[in-house]
């Protein structure tokens, strides 16, 4: 086992990579293109592990994030959140290096983005599927004319297609739920493409999150997937069924302080500032933020400890143990723990560990 | 206003001298040492702001944060966190260029320290009054002797007194609720003290926690205060009562770039890797990250607006409006919003902008 000596969040090269290969393949198989979403790992190295895979394009979630991925070199960038004019000056310098694809939401967005736009940009139009978040509904033709039309008077942009994005997916309980709403939103983005096809022969209709992306095969009518989070994995995914649990591919390694043998209480430091503060509720009813695992010299195993995080103070992680689990512990044992949302975890935590012990690096805050 | 073109951590340089001045002007009248602790602002600049005050003296909650104010010249420093001993050779390294004061809670863990410690180090025994985190019972007397004799045992250790967090005041509803949390925690800690004052008459006991901190005024008996969120304070203190909203120091400025007017939401580029998740309830019963103040060019305005933030994804802030406030708005605007948790939010950001513009740097996470 590598040296640890504070919260580490440690990363299974192995696994990460295989669960990129998984995609990549269906992706293939499917003869859908394959854009992952670079915000769960936010990082250069783990990037890079696409590129044997045949990945070329990739999905951000801000303009900083743009900046970062086309400093290494990737030059297809679609930042799939809502179009913020304020980055004009950012978007002016990132769309005359790469191909840039924008999100629209409102023609409103659109021309203001006109008034001070210098280099080609290409928007795709959100569409929401349901997830109730942003979009326009799939039905709003009238709202998709107007930003076609305000595209349309810009040369420096060209419309791309529709974009959507099933978060509610995560709110799934089984596989079928996660079908459910693929084919639902599939269809849906088909009768768009359908109806603008005539006019836009090349539209690309682009969809994606994890849940969907693992557990469906059949992706026709759809040209590309966006899924991010499916690189690592994480409890809220293996607990919805997107993944197994032994394809998440980080955990934590947290320090062990104290004990409270009477309340069956085992600290740790790893805390809100390390794990972010995402929780699931457990089939016993409580509230987890993360569940123990057994650390080895060369990964982890995931043992039949009943061991939980159930509450997370700014430094204090408290796990919840039996008075077993208890006795076989000391103080300055190290814990392996699984987090319940990789993507907030990774940012909180700033940069991984190999198990070679080699540092990545990450995005930096500021 | 300064050009916000991301979501940006404000910070009103005069409410936070401020703060800092009535909490150290309320010590130094009530007769305690000020000991404030730095975990929520992780700044070296804003460290510096407490010296004016008469401020010598700190608290961290990791010995990497140990680290980073002993390089900016901090040189009595308190770890208010359990003892980690993994972290034994950069506890040794900050014992010989600092006042190191590590917390205790058993006896096995004084034991590990001793057998690699090679500087002196001060030890407080925690001491746990009510909150039910990490602590002895007050009335453990076995367990402390136990902690002392460990203790005794090694020349380069000293113990120094005994030190609680009432952690349980952020849970309070009223200033009375806080007022009998901050009785009966210096009640404790006093027949705690003199217990053991015959044998060690120098010994210190310190407490601290904002919410006693902000309201109590009589601290008889105790010798030091440890507070740490009053330099900012948040919506988190104002609902419980631990301060005004107009004493809230730092406020959120995010891009608006998008609406739902048939929901009434506003978005704005503002989410879970920005603010953090903490929530609270809200007195209609809706959970709320955050509340809409109104951003001005030299601060803010606490209007009379009742927007808030009603959810968080990675990116995405959803802001809970009225059809009225949304007339009011349009692409582009920048929303100011106070955080629910200022610790976890600056934590998050990485970095503060002064109502001037100026950037003022926190601790990396990496």
């Amino acid at each position: 086992m590598i040296a640890i000596t504070r919260p580490t969040l440690l990363l299974s090269e192995a696994i990460c990579r295989s669960n990129i290969k998984r995609i990549a393949d269906k992706a293939k198989k499917s003869g859908v293109a394959f854009r992952p979403h670079f915000k769960t790992h936010q990082s250069h190295e783990i990037a890079r592990w696409y590129r044997p895979e045949g990945v070329t394009a990739c999905t951000v979630s801000s303009v900083k994030m743009a900046t970062y991925f086309a400093e290494d070199g990737w030059n297809d960038i679609t930042i799939a959140f809502p179009l913020n004019i304020r980055e004009i000056g950012e978007i002016n310098r990132l769309g005359k290096i790469c191909t840039l694809n924008l999100l629209a939401v409102s023609a409103e967005g659109i021309m203001e983005l006109s008034k001070k736009l210098t280099s080609p940009i290409q928007i795709f139009i959100e569409i929401d599927p349901g997830y109730n978040r942003t979009g326009l509904k799939p039905g709003d033709h009238n709202g998709i004319d107007k930003i076609i039309a305000a595209i349309a008077l810009n040369h420096l942009l060209i419309f791309k297609g529709f974009l959507s994005h099933a978060g509610h997916s995560y709110k799934a309980h089984t596989n079928s739920e996660i079908m459910k709403i693929h084919d639902d939103s599939i269809a849906l983005m088909k009768v768009l493409g359908d109806h603008y096809r005539s006019l836009f022969p090349d539209l690309v209709l682009s969809v994606g999150d994890t849940p969907t992306c693992s557990i469906a095969d059949n992706f026709s009518g759809i040209n590309e997937i966006r899924p991010g989070n499916l690189v690592f994995y994480d409890l809220q995914q293996s607990s919805i069924g997107s993944c197994k649990k032994d394809q998440i591919a980080i955990a934590m390694a947290c320090p062990v302080v104290a004990f409270n043998e009477d309340r069956n209480e085992v600290f740790v430091h790893g805390g809100g500032v390390h794990f972010a503060k995402d929780f699931l509720i457990r089939v016993d009813g409580e509230i987890s933020f993360g569940e123990v695992i057994k650390l080895k010299d060369n990964g982890w195993e995931l043992n039949s400890t009943s061991m939980f995080v159930k509450s997370l103070s700014q430094e204090h992680g408290v796990i919840s143990a039996s008075a077993d689990d208890i006795k076989k512990l000391k103080i300055g044992d190290v814990m392996g723990i699984i987090p319940v949302h990789a993507c907030l975890t990774a940012d909180a935590m700033g940069e991984y560990m190999t198990l070679d012990g080699e540092r990545i690096r990450m995005m930096s805050k500021v």
